[in-house]
């Protein structure tokens, strides 16, 4: 971004994914202010280097709500009614926030990224860096909104992904939701063990530990999220316990070529598990011509996202809905083609320019 | 123990655990011959310094066969025939096979350390440091074939873990094998479901990377586990699949509270989750007289591990089985007590002597 000032940014909850936003925004030289509903976190927050002030910030473009998920819709709501400010979160789910909070000017997001650790003393800069940071938008969002959310996760380091909040949903009880339930699982099932065999839980080497970890996290988070995303999660805890039925079938029987196949397709798709992509080597500009129609923005991003492209920065010349406009993206060289055919295939006029 | 001659190990099979054990080995001072089925590993595993020659060497008194669970059984029946040698496996199942092998010279064993690396490349000596590693006598083992493969395992560095062959093969199955099916098939999912959401591995973070981390291994030793271990897999995948299913049912229905109690009592079990013990701040000698009743060093050393015992050296004086004998144990101080109340519990005569 162009920018000379730096950009003013309003944190709400300062505990560990507020305060680590702050950190980041700061590092990358933007101005941050803070607000928690305990004021010893605040202040803790600003001692740590998380936020500059404990203040509200009119001033501020963009608003990040970093509350629980059962809190972020009213508090949202709130900040939305009294304010001109963009609004996202950081919530890890997204359907019923979209859909509670509905406002052209929020839009949702969710960081994919964590720590065992709680609060404000877990916090860090550089959390973000490389990991992917969803972002939801509607047919009806701004896109200025949306740019904006977008270069916050950006400045934060952040992989920009952008789908649907009901696709987001779906995704995230398959990779997060229900194996953090597995991990409790396993764990309560050990531990209940136990105490038949005192060795037991002498015997849980590396593999054991690294299955569990997650479920040491703190629990508070856990009947929000479960209560919030429950179809998706009851729906692959549904396929997860068919899935492992048929395991036991195929170790009953002895079905060593089926228990072969299984083994080996998870190996396979575990190694080739996406690990952080670092800063492409070249970069490609995409001009796309956008017309009138609505979520025109929101539609190029989620065609990124299906086609693997990153989409290092985004501006919209002119006004990009409304009238006639121009979205300018940033995108990896290599992955451009494939990204400048879907957009083609969509009936948009799409030129590509490489920057080298 | 006190020969200033170096002690003599066979290895067959110079692999990843064989290899590891090798290493381990020489660096306590053991001299360690190796055999493998194909005598390129062999090669290079004396080149890595995992044994000092590639031979059989008659006058060892020990013999470690580090092959695939599915070959051991002839392995080590063959070893017993040709030779004096004491043998012992390393075999991540132990019923089928000590009741296979079934000789008074003859020590099943299963050092709980490992890595997703295969083969002689990955391994290295300090494998075993702190990790547990299980013995299992039986009524009819040698006493001086157990107290050897006790000194194998504490010479790599290793805690020993006495139990039954059958208890082994149920404590497995829930800490490492319903585990690694468990991976396996979140993993199997997630790679499916990826064909219809571009986006979902890249949104697999640290928890997931976590979970899947064992489906990285080499899927070619899991057949023969599961065949030999099969019915404490089905059992504990019967007790898995009942469990999500409860939790299925919490999740639908909302029940908070019952959640968090899962959530909780798995948290705290993971937290407390036994860390490699370090090497104790004092020991105590233990002293038990032991008369002619069968499997007594068998007994003592299992009542250790119930009363979570370490043992880091045991001795035999005189005959401690057939006329009246005396073991020495050397245990860490804080346990000492404990041990030694179970020990007079059963019957036999103890005493108790600090070393400061």
């Amino acid at each position: 971004m162009s920018s000379t000032e730096p950009r003013h940014a309003q944190v709400i909850g300062t505990g560990l994914i507020g305060g680590s936003i702050g950190m980041a925004l700061r590092l990358a030289g933007w101005r941050v202010t803070g607000m928690d509903r305990d004021p010893q976190v605040a202040d803790r927050a600003r001692e740590r280097g998380a936020i500059d002030e404990v203040a509200i910030d009119g001033s501020a473009e963009l608003c990040v709500v970093a509350l629980p998920v059962g809190s972020i819709v009213d508090a949202a709501r709130e900040m939305l009614d009294r304010s001109e400010w963009v609004v996202t979160d950081v919530g890890s789910v997204k359907g019923p926030i979209v859909a509670g909070v509905d406002s052209p000017r929020f839009v949702g997001g969710h960081p994919m990224a964590g720590s065992e650790q709680d609060g404000i003393g877990g916090s860090n800069g550089t959390m973000f860096q490389g990991a992917a940071w969803v972002v939801t938008p509607t047919e009806t969002t701004d896109p200025t909104a949306h740019a904006l959310v977008h270069t916050l996760a950006v400045s934060c380091g952040a992989d920009v992904v952008t789908m649907s909040a009901d696709d987001h949903d779906r995704v995230v009880a398959m990779v997060s939701h229900v194996p953090h339930l597995t991990a409790v699982t396993l764990m309560g099932m050990a531990a209940t063990r136990a105490n038949d065999h005192a060795a037991l839980l002498r015997l849980a080497a590396g593999g054991f530990r690294d299955m569990t970890r997650i479920a040491a996290g703190h629990p508070g988070i856990w009947p929000d999220i479960c209560a919030e995303n429950r179809d998706a999660i009851v729906d692959v805890l549904d396929d997860i316990v068919a899935e492992l039925q048929a395991v036991r079938s195929v170790v009953a029987g002895g079905d060593r070529a089926a228990l072969l196949e299984r083994l080996t397709l998870a190996r396979t798709a575990r190694l080739n598990l996406p690990t952080t992509a670092g800063p492409p080597e070249a970069l490609t500009e995409i001009l796309v011509g956008v017309s009138d129609r609505p979520g025109v923005l929101a539609e190029i991003a989620t065609l990124a996202t299906a086609t693997s492209t990153n989409i290092y920065d985004l501006e919209i010349a002119h006004s990009a809905e409304g009238a006639q406009g121009v979205l300018i993206l940033l995108v990896d060289a290599a992955a451009a083609a494939g990204f400048v055919d879907a957009i083609v295939g969509r009936g948009y006029r799409c030129s590509a320019r490489d920057l080298t």
